[in-house]
């Protein structure tokens, strides 16, 4: 039964939004715990305010008392905003929603964390905490994107604005290990990411990755927990083709990549806007095609896909959108939930354990003693 | 009167689009003149045909005369071809319609050239033979994209793949350049591309560019040819909201978010497709919607936009895309007499030789030798 600690403060919407996200996903799924970290009296009233909604609603409460008895509130009196910067976040938020749902993974009284707030003080708040798991040297972001037949798997989204060929290698074998273990895709086929000129100097980390990549998929056997398909280079245009499942590459690109993403659609949408109400006619054609525009936007729906998983930390952490509503919470919850019960930690310990030889439990207990 | 040589070999459309595009930009400006630079039999053959269908169509070939005699064919026998790597293109491929294109320019007998060509072979073809401005370290590649309001003016999108932060300085003062020459903004507003989080440590050049552009900006006296406004960081989703003119960043995160926009526009309209044709109701919505999305698709028309300018080089290069047709071709016509008619070059230098104390005509001269 996996236990996770939601933060319900961060994000743009809050404890609104968070409170009956949590009911959504313990309702979802019989075997989830949470710990609902954030105000006990903003907490307790979105609670309240939920189960007046449901009686009103004439829902007869059934299944709510299980709900309940499955969630637990934290009290947590600070919260981290979207404008802290990461220094500010650690030094100053220590009895945050954010910080105290990080420590209960810590603590080991979760196994994993979900917040939608700030991404900066997340990604500082949890490697300083957590720390990175032996032998993994940065733990980069993953989300899914949405292709032409299903989604991408992209990495880093921003947690290392640099990454070394070692690292682009080891974001190929924890992406893999995500699509696989999270996103249930069987043999994932891995790209990296690169601007298709394959002869042009100066990129020798890229070149570099490729080549370690290169060797080491053709040395991973059959059934391997990491065993992965690398694809080779891919260019911008490829993470929407479903050509590949994973797109490598570090944090400044995938983040440039990601915002770019959002800022096209936000264009096209906004002149779709425009236009289909410029005139009585195209007012006209808008309520004919609401419904056809409607399958359009929601095979695209970013709240479909939410959920970033900071990967490679000792415990999962996963990153909801800012602007997530409860639907979307609900989903990086379910996303953190699957990565505890496949075993997605103990699987990336594997896989980059015994990469550099220099593994095994002295690393580990050291790394732990660390962290104290 | 501009001179311009254009490479009507090259691109995945060749002379069957580039010939009619010459005669569509001869015809739109009375005072360019055209060096088309091709197979001698195929451009003579395209402008046969070009003439026949005028005269098919009933058109008295009113003006024809005069268009033919802005202009004149370049024999070259050769064609770099898109999977020509940059090397085999300037090694093997000498007698090639963008090699002479460009040899026209440095010897000049034309005053800019243009090219659907192979990215690649241009970028290493153009700074082979035309080599930098003086004080200009590289050249990059500049493009249009559609924003909110207009048109946003990216660089570099591909031509050096790292950029320190006195390159990104001089993209900057280039970018700014060429806005205000070849496209009319008058007093460009300046971003520079980062991830937004201004206190993540590690990204030392775009914080020294960042710093360098403040300063910069802050001492241009308005009226000078190089003055801008330097608005700070940007981040991917800004490129598409108007708030700035001028987006700047290595090219290798350039041609990355080049390709990721036109990705995501590829897959939206796949999805549309998809819906539109899905079901009976659905096809009579698209039926409907049509001229909407028409209108729409129009607004974000790469075609209107074509003509990517690489600055900073002893003489105007535009790179046309790979898929353009006549109008896009004509477009990127349109886009290098600009450039020339307003002095870009000129500007540029200005702008730049004096940028490090080290300029004026002694190095000038150095230069010019250089390359001879």
């Amino acid at each position: 039964m996996p236990v996770i600690a939601l933060d319900v403060m961060s994000g743009d919407l809050g404890a609104r939004e968070c409170v009956p996200a949590a009911l959504l996903a313990l309702a979802a799924d019989p075997h989830l715990r949470l710990l609902l970290v954030g105000q006990r009296d903003v907490v307790e009233g979105e609670l309240a305010q939920s189960r007046a909604a449901q009686r009103a609603a004439g829902d007869d409460d059934r299944g709510g008392g299980d709900l309940r008895s499955r969630l637990e509130v934290v009290d947590a009196p600070e919260v981290v905003t979207m404008t802290d910067s990461p220094r500010e976040a650690i030094r100053r938020k220590k009895h945050s929603s954010m910080r105290i749902a990080v420590d209960l993974v810590h603590a080991g009284r979760a196994e994993a964390m979900v917040s939608s707030g700030n991404t900066g003080a997340l990604t500082a708040i949890a490697h300083f905490v957590l720390k990175c798991l032996p032998q993994v040297e940065r733990a980069p972001i993953m989300s899914a994107v949405p292709n032409a037949s299903g989604f991408t798997h992209m990495l880093d989204l921003g947690a290392n604005l640099r990454a070394s060929a070692v690292q682009l290698e080891q974001f190929a074998v924890m992406g893999a290990i995500v699509a696989r273990d999270v996103h249930g895709v069987a043999s994932p086929r891995v790209g990296l990411l690169n601007i298709g000129e394959e002869e042009i100097k100066g990129h020798e980390t890229i070149q570099e990755a490729h080549a370690l990549l290169r060797a080491r998929a053709a040395t991973l056997a059959e059934g391997d927990p990491a065993a992965f398909r690398y694809a080779g280079f891919v260019e911008g245009h490829d993470i929407f083709t479903g050509e590949v499942d994973v797109v490598v590459t570090d944090g400044f690109t995938g983040n440039v990549a990601l915002k770019t993403m959002e800022g096209v659609a936000a264009l096209i949408t906004q002149r779709m806007r425009a236009e289909f109400s410029a005139t009585a006619a195209s007012k006209l054609a808008a309520l004919v095609a609401r419904p056809v525009l409607k399958r359009v936007g929601a095979a695209l729906d970013p709240r479909r896909y939410n959920g970033a998983v900071m990967v490679g930390l000792n415990g999962v952490v996963v990153k909801s959108h800012g602007r997530s509503d409860r639907v979307a919470v609900a989903r990086a919850v379910a996303t953190a939930a699957l990565a505890v019960e496949r075993g997605l930690m103990r699987h990336v310990s594997q896989a980059l354990g015994g990469t550099h030889g220099a593994g095994g439990p002295g690393i580990a207990a050291e790394g732990a003693g660390a962290r104290g």
